[in-house]
């Protein structure tokens, strides 16, 4: 914390951030540290990290030494995981020891996701006895689950301690705990109990027993808990931090309201990629290489080639129709385009109420059968529509109305797919979001010419 | 709170939610008030709030009557607007007056911002003067802005005072304050100096001054910020409230992170919904009956139904060429279907780059010069597999080939067009995200279809 630094208007905190990142790097070249480390005094963590991370690879190390070792090991836990990894191998021993120790766990934890198992092996030998029994815990539960984001630094009391008792014991606690806004109070099972506020805390009077003061009505996950369901709990119920429960009903960790917002915004993120087409594991898909890029897009666009592969050997199976009616042509990208949008549209508030319960209420039946009628009340506006401007571009009521009538029964078509898909694959243990926008498109296509092509026989009976 | 409660596992929660509204509803339909009470003792707020919604309009009230007064106005709070308003219209004079007048002042803006305006005159009326100072504040700053998000009740002190006393202070101040987890210091002029952090205060021995223990790099917003900048602000700062200052420095309000997370949330559905081509308000669209949901998605059907009537337009001024060549027709929906998902691809991971900041490193140039080579590697990747499938399907290497060179320029085409509508529009002022998938895909439609028939030409001789 500094002395006398005039406070910065958020509209400039982003310009603020580039002139940090540009006057840090031409001190460094300077060769002037004790510049830079006045530079970096009033600097947030996180704008420290954003800094470090802009610099060349070869002066992220020089600058990083200039942190206190508080700060340190803030600056560090912000730090991309390229970074992290690139600096743990310029560390010498006692740094790594000094900086992996005292790592918040859940961030240590995240690290060792990313690291060599060989160096991992080297860091775990290197943690003290109880750090390394913290991070053995996490990363004992699987990926994206509650145990392995959680913290197992929390503050659990006993309910017969009084208020003014609390307060003495938790100034010795706080400095090792991360969050220290809810205590929790366990029992001699080192079951969850209750759970006091520490605004509840300050507010009681002395003498009072964190029994008569705790909420018995606690809203907790287990430790096998997806992370996304975590952050749905914390968001519904207002919360700052939910405890995180084993199987016996014992109290093993708490996950907090931060680690949740980038949770719920790199879910987020990957949901619009899924609706995008592009595959996504929460890089930052800017930071790519180019052939990474290419390869994060390329599975997809082959699955919707090949899939536009049948739309190709539908139509050439229809070329002598095509031979006598060069006209129905001009109208096919309109109707698989209109197709796949209307269908586009259905899978993707599906998806998404699927992803944040808002679709709770409602049954796959119900939801299918919305979606089946709007599609066909779009259908029978965009259809009139369509026969005629059919009818004014080329003159032949009997084509205009073929493609008036296939766009509604595409429309009918496409809504229903893009909603029913996304609960079969629920249904399947797969991600919903697999059938989304562009694949809707794409199968859309296929069905959408061959429904053209039928009634379009039917109609001008050929 | 209640005593003796289960504590409930996170994975029933919604089972149990489904549980109290459905004994809720018996209970009231036999009249059995006492029970109906006793049943949503142990209930979280938002969980009555749920069942209440799910009730018929005749039992709402009822069942709200039955809450004790504190708990009335929490549950008040996270009802629907919709039953918030009926409610409204129902209640006593007198309870208007309670519960308005003791509900969070953001609440209550944003309960005012759905009400007629004679309705809101008539309840300002009756709210206290002190309560009427603060509503009138908040609704007199512009919608999704700081000022009209933020809450005015915030514990701000002098510096001079000590711990014991700010301790002494907010015990008194705390029951009006939705937050007292972070505490305000301000100057003579109301202007922000300082934050100490309630955690702070408690592990400071009781004789230091705020002045010596607060933090003076203190990140804010100004009240006209956008509330999804608050949001990322508290989102990258882990913040757990950001304080809200106006044009002269001086602390006005505080806005808080559950407020943000919904912010978040809101604010990716209504991107991801954009992504998918439907209108989107913040109201859940699975409760919005089938007209208005239909009337959210013809908007986008019909500028895409316009867009491409130019398709048709190109493709039936080609059809002597097609008379022809009517094999060529085979691959146009091939064409313009990849066309149309690279260049999906190139505008969703912009939008998104966009929306969340990670772009900011790199300017519109970089940016589309990146996606154009992407677009080549891809395009160059998918056009060699289209070739040999189109020469497998139809055995003339001429139109393989014009295919095949037709999907690499519009695969280049479509992912500049993706990448560089986003910023044009964001540089006019516009929402990028009109620029989304749908849009790009029809665009390439048209423009793909014409590369096509212009290549086709040349290289068939035509």
């Amino acid at each position: 914390m500094s002395e006398n630094v005039t406070p910065i208007q958020s509209n400039s905190r982003h310009e603020l951030r580039q002139l940090v990142r540009s006057q840090l790097q031409l001190l460094l070249e300077q060769g002037n540290l004790q510049g830079a480390k006045a530079l970096l005094v009033p600097v947030q963590p996180v704008d420290i990290a954003d800094a470090i991370e802009g610099l060349p690879e070869s002066m992220e190390l020089i600058a990083f030494r200039l942190l206190g070792k508080a700060e340190a090991i803030q600056v560090y836990e912000y730090l991309d995981s390229t970074v992290q990894q690139s600096l743990i191998e310029q560390f010498k021993q006692q740094e790594v020891r000094e900086i992996v120790d005292q790592m918040s766990p859940d961030d240590r934890a995240r690290l060792f996701d990313e690291l060599p198992a060989k160096i991992v092996r080297r860091l775990l030998e290197q943690l003290s006895p109880e750090e390394r029994q913290n991070t053995a815990l996490l990363l004992g539960y699987e990926e994206d689950t509650a145990g392995r984001i959680m913290t197992p630094e929390y503050i659990s009391l006993k309910e017969s301690l009084t208020v003014a008792q609390t307060l003495e014991r938790i100034r010795g606690l706080a400095k090792t705990s991360e969050i220290i806004y809810y205590l929790y109070v366990t029992d001699a099972f080192r079951r969850l109990t209750g759970i006091v506020s520490l605004r509840e805390l300050v507010l009681s009077s002395p003498e009072t027993t964190l029994g008569e003061i705790m909420a018995r009505d606690i809203v907790w996950v287990n430790t096998g808990d997806d992370q996304e369901e975590v952050a749905r709990m914390i968001q519904r119920y207002d919360l700052l931090a939910v405890p995180v429960v084993d199987l016996e009903q014992r109290l093993v960790g708490v996950v907090t309201v931060d680690d949740v917002i980038d949770i719920l915004q790199q879910e987020a993120t990957e949901d619009i990629y899924a609706l995008g087409g592009v595959q996504s594991d929460g890089d930052n898909y800017f930071q790519m290489n180019l052939v990474t890029v290419a390869r994060k897009r390329v599975v997809w666009l082959l699955v919707l080639l090949l899939t536009n592969t049948a739309t190709t050997t539908i139509i050439k199976s229809q070329v002598t129709l095509l031979e006598q009616m060069a006209i129905l042509t001009a109208f096919i990208p309109l109707l698989t385009g209109t197709g796949g949008n209307v269908g586009a549209q259905s899978s993707t508030v599906v998806i998404r109420g699927l992803n944040t319960d808002d679709l709770s209420d409602l049954g796959p039946g119900q939801v299918v059968l919305r979606e089946l009628i709007a599609g066909a009340l779009l259908g029978i506006f965009l259809g009139t529509l369509a026969t005629v401007w059919a009818y004014f571009l080329q003159g032949n009521w009997f084509v205009s109305i073929a493609v008036g009538i296939s766009l509604v029964a595409i429309a009918i078509l496409a809504s229903v797919a893009g909603s029913a898909l996304p609960f079969l694959f629920r249904s399947l243990g797969l991600d919903p979001a697999l059938m989304s926008a562009p694949f809707i498109t794409t199968a859309v296509d296929v069905v959408g010419v061959l429904i053209y092509f039928m009634i379009a026989r039917i109609i001008l009976g050929l």
